[in-house]
């Protein structure tokens, strides 16, 4: 795209997804300064933003590497020039373990496991090929999604990986830190030595848990995605304020039927209907007290308190949406935005990459 | 895309996104069928498919045109081929006019609103052009989103539109049927006709209210998406079954954590979060029993009652997603497979089109 065409997007031509560089800028170097803080390596999961120019300046800032949760993000964001790549999902079946092997004969890529049946395919496709493959267990410190259960099964699948031909026990990863996490841990680091091995990478992650970090032993790495952009749970949990919110959904007003009701042309195929535990679908910068009550896919339906001020028909509204990273998975491109004027427009490259 | 790469398309490399042909097919034929019945004309809305080629095939099956929900589709469309096109959103800002005007000179377009404001922004752009938009009044008749709260109102704005220079009163527009839409609809054709208006087209809309049609008079077409498809919203609400349902989303077990806990390669990013009112987020057909209780965007958490039959790790199953047409906006392609094989593959074409 042009400079001339990027300048001359109508932010008024709505929906559109803005990303405040200020706000995204100092977010980056923060959440970097805390990592540091904590002499923890930060491992940016790009699954927030997908767009290989904002990888590009995490690592800049000082990010140890990257984390992806699907085989194409690797593919587009290694196309990019990312080197260290964790790819923090179980990979099953034929077609993407040979996409995986293609990858880890041109960077340095880590994947994960958490039941035999996994380890077994890996090892199968690794064996033979001249790269060894570098596997952390997953763990289940308190989530509840994928995990080993107990720390005596993650030190026993640690060991059944490092005895498969092709792989190379790597480390522990869980994702979120919980309370119990530390604990978790700690058992599992012993029972690991108590078989003779050793967690070389111990990888957490999380945004709104980077203050859980200190708290554990042993971490070596925290992977975190929203807080490039922070969104409305990142406000909700305490860890940014609506200022540090970088992504911007600009809407219109296309009806006002009653008093205390008005229509936005952003809905469930603009903002997701991702509630993520709360109420509403997300925070109006110009009306916080309003209430996105319900998304249809290309209306959202937004109820004010009666006497409380409301915007009219083809007023532009601006919407911190409740989760940024489903946000960025629904558009095509994200428009970089300084002081209120255009600068930048990313094509979403890694989006909608299911497989 | 060749025959040879249609026909090498593997469904265990999962997730996909499959749409039954037969059960397609059958779908378009019988809803068609019920419409004739009814003598109403059949305007499929194609916001479910965004596919050119499923809009053919419906035109094909006897629909008197198509609805769309954004400028964008419509564009994709009418370049298809399609002709007769209903724009059932309020269209608001300079951009979009231009556009909508463009599209005007080359198809038979009509557009609705429901308020002054956007009537009178589509006259500024339509008058003196040589051409005349045809404007339908949207009715809240008991939904609760946008459109004109009583039929008195409605046949004024009706007034107000014909009055505008450029723009013709096309008729009356409402979604879905309600209990309250027969009664609304009786007293606006009373007040139109003291107007001395006439309702050229009444179009009411929604795939489960087709039942209630006849209940309401004066319909003269009705608009209606899932039903090329259907989902487990259409089987909750009684108009389909699970064999009904063409689409199913294939997913592969990644993860067993524990015995009544399965974790699948489909989550937010493939399904959406859409629950429309239900308790969980779709139907898998090999395990009816169990609740896919929880997605994150690349992660389906599947519950199994204690003692029930449950998938292992590498298993593909099949699941009939809550809410067809948010899927497929989440996917770059769907797969067209006829006894189980893969017959043909289209791009969404119309997908993410937010403006």
């Amino acid at each position: 795209m042009s400079l001339a065409d990027i300048h001359s997007i109508d932010l008024t031509d709505t929906p559109v997804v803005t990303i405040d560089l200020d706000i995204m800028e100092r977010n980056i170097r923060r959440f970097q300064e805390l990592c540091d803080e904590a002499e923890v390596g930060l491992r940016p999961h790009i699954k927030t933003h997908k767009i290989p120019a904002l990888t590009k300046a995490q690592l800049d800032a000082g990010a140890i590497g990257i984390a992806c949760q699907k085989l194409g993000e690797v593919e587009v964001m290694q196309a990019a020039g990312a080197h260290d790549i964790m790819l923090t999902y179980n990979i099953v079946g034929a077609a993407k373990l040979e996409r995986l092997l293609k990858l880890a004969r041109v960077c340095d890529l880590k994947t994960v496991c958490d039941n035999l049946t996994v380890a077994e395919g890996l090892s199968a496709a690794f064996a033979g090929s001249g790269v060894t493959l570098g596997v952390l267990v997953e763990c289940d410190t308190g989530a509840g999604r994928n995990g080993v259960q107990s720390p005596a099964q993650a030190a026993e699948l640690a060991k059944r990986i490092d005895q498969l031909p092709g792989l190379r026990f790597a480390g522990l990863m869980t994702y979120p830190i919980t309370e119990s996490t530390a604990d978790y841990l700690t058992e599992a680091y012993k029972e690991l030595d108590a078989r003779g091995l050793k967690a070389e990478i111990v990888s957490t992650g999380g945004t709104p848990t980077l203050s859980l970090l200190r708290s554990v032993p042993g971490v070596t790495e925290h992977r975190a995605g929203t807080y490039i952009f922070n969104d409305r749970m990142c406000v909700k949990a305490g860890v940014a304020t609506w200022d540090d919110c970088a992504m911007r959904v600009k809407a219109t007003v296309v009806s006002r039927p009653t008093q205390g009701r008005a229509v936005i042309d952003a809905g469930s195929k603009t903002l997701s209907s991702d509630l993520l535990s709360m109420e509403g679908h997300g925070h109006i910068v110009e009306y916080p007290t309003a209430k996105i009550a319900k998304l249809n896919e290309e209306h959202g339906v937004v109820l004010f308190e009666e006497g409380a001020p409301a915007p009219q028909v083809g007023e532009v509204v601006t919407i911190i949406p409740n989760h940024t990273c489903v946000v960025t998975n629904l558009h095509d491109q994200l428009v970089g935005v300084r002081g209120g004027k255009v600068e930048t427009v990313w094509d979403v490259a890694a989006r909608g990459l299911v497989r």
